[in-house]
C-alpha cells in the first residue's frame, strides 16, 4: 500500500503496512496483528514518543548485555517485521546469536523467521533444524521449547514483545531478562529484569546507540548503572506518566 | 469457531471471530485487524462496558440523526462485518442510505461489502457501481472519494469507526459527523460533533434504541439535547475514567 507521508498518522500507518506485508509473507501470525493494535494504543496513551522511563530502561539494558557472558537476542514474528535489521545490528555489535521463539508456534513459521534473518546476515540466527531443543519449564505453550545452544545456555535474554509466562520461567531460571513492552501493567512488564516501556521500532535503534555509546566504558561503570537500576520505579514511571498525560487531556477538553 | 460461552472472554473472542470470518469473506481488511486490536485495549480501559459518558453522546446522536434532512450511515469492513443488522435496522428507522467508505480501498472489497448488504436488506446500500463519485477534499486517503447522493449531500454522517483526517474534512464541509470510537484521544474523536466512546457492539443497539424512544418528540425537544450536549465535556468524562481505572489497575498489580 502506498502511504501518503503528508498523512498525520503515516509512520503508524506504514508499521501496520509492514505487519500486512509480513502476515503475507507468513512471518505474522493473525494473532499477532490484534496484539499490535493493543500496543498501539498504549503508545497512544504514551503520547507516541521514547519517554524519560524508558531511556533509562534502554541504558540498564545496554549496561546488562555488555556485561552478559552469553548473551542472546529473541525475536518473534512481529518483532523480527518490523526490525529485523536492528535485530542484526545488535547481533554483530554484541557478537551473538538471534533465536526465534514463537507463542503462536508453527514449525513452518519459525523456519520461515529464520529464513529471513539467516538471507539477511547469514550465520545471525540459530537454525532450529540444526540445533538441540530444550524444555525450559512447564510454560503452557510452545514457547517453553529453546534451543540449547541459545536461550537455553544464555545468561542475559533480550526478548522484546515477550508473553508474561515465559518471562517469568526464564527469570526462575536465574536469566537476566530484558524486555521491551508497550503495557507497562502486563505480567512480562513486571516479570522483567529491565523492562523498556517503548514501541520497538523507536527503542531498538535507542539501544544500538546506547551500546555503542557504552561499549568502551570501564566494566566497573557498567556494574553501576545495573545496580542502581530499579525496574519497579520505572514501571511506576510509565503509569504516573500515562495518569497525568490523561488528566492533562482531560482537562484540555475541557 | 466454536467459542464456549462459558469462557470469560467470550463476547471479546466471538468479535474477533467475526472479524477473522470477515477477513476470509474479503469484507475486513487485514489492517482492520489491527484497527480492532487497538479498540480492544481501550476497550478493556473503559471496563467494556457502556458508561454513562457514551450514553449521553448515544443520546445526541440520536437527536442529530432524527433532525437530519438527509443522514447517512458510512461503513467499512469493521463496522459492516460486527453491526451489519444494526446498520440495515437504523436505514429503516431512520429513512436513508447505508455508503460504503474504505480507508484501505479495494474496488473489490467496497463491491463485497455492499453485495453484502444489499442481500440482507435490498436498496439499503448505496451501490458505487451505479452511483456518482465526488472528491470531498485533500484527505490523503481514498476515503476522499464519497458518492454524490450520499456522503456527498448529506447533512448528518454517522461514521463509526472513522480516520481523523476524514473527520476533520467532513466536518470542515459543514457536515456533522458522529462517531463512534474506543479511543477518546484519536483526532477523529476531537473533531467529530459527536463521539460515542463506546465498542460499536454494545453501541449501536443502544442507538438504535435511543432513536425509537426519541422518534415520536417534539422537534424542540431534540433540539435542546443537541444545544446542551457539549462534546469536549463527554471527551474529558471518558478520559477521567481511564485515568481512575488505571490507577486503580495498577495499584491492583503492585
Amino acid at each position: 500500500m502506498n502511504i501518503d507521508p503528508s498523512h498525520p498518522r503515516a509512520i503508524s500507518l506504514k508499521i501496520r503496512d509492514q505487519l500486512v506485508w509480513g502476515k503475507k509473507q507468513g512471518l505474522t501470525s493473525t494473532a499477532g496483528l490484534i496484539a499490535h493494535g493493543r500496543g498501539e494504543a498504549f503508545d497512544y496513551l504514551l503520547g507516541e514518543k521514547t519517554q524519560k522511563f524508558a531511556q533509562e530502561a534502554i541504558r540498564a539494558a545496554a549496561a546488562y548485555l555488555l556485561l552478559a557472558k552469553q548473551p542472546i537476542l529473541s525475536s518473534n514474528g512481529n518483532s523480527s517485521v518490523l526490525t529485523a535489521k536492528e535485530f542484526i545490528k545488535l547481533c554483530h555489535l554484541l557478537n551473538c546469536k538471534i533465536e526465534v521463539n514463537l507463542f503462536h508456534f508453527t514449525k513452518k513459521r519459525a523456519e520461515l523467521i529464520e529464513d529471513y534473518f539467516d538471507k539477511l546476515s547469514p550465520g545471525c540466527v540459530l537454525l532450529s533444524r540444526r540445533n538441540i531443543p530444550v524444555v525450559i519449564s512447564n510454560i503452557a505453550s510452545c514457547r517453553k521449547v529453546v534451543l540449547r545452544e541459545g536461550i537455553g545456555s544464555a545468561d542475559v535474554v533480550l526478548v522484546p514483545l515477550e508473553d508474561g509466562d515465559r518471562c517469568q520461567a526464564l527469570s526462575r531460571l536465574g536469566k537476566r531478562v530484558i524486555t521491551i513492552d508497550l503495557n507497562p501493567i502486563s505480567r512480562t512488564a513486571k516479570k522483567a529484569a529491565v523492562t523498556i516501556v517503548d514501541n520497538i521500532v523507536r527503542a531498538m535503534p535507542l539501544l544500538i546507540q546506547e551500546i555503542e555509546d557504552l561499549k568502551r566504558s570501564p566494566k566497573s561503570q557498567l556494574i553501576k548503572i545495573t545496580q542502581t537500576y530499579n525496574n519497579k520505579k520505572i514501571l511506576s514511571s510509565a503509569l504516573q506518566f500515562i495518569n497525568n498525560r490523561l488528566v492533562i487531556l482531560a482537562k484540555r477538553q475541557i
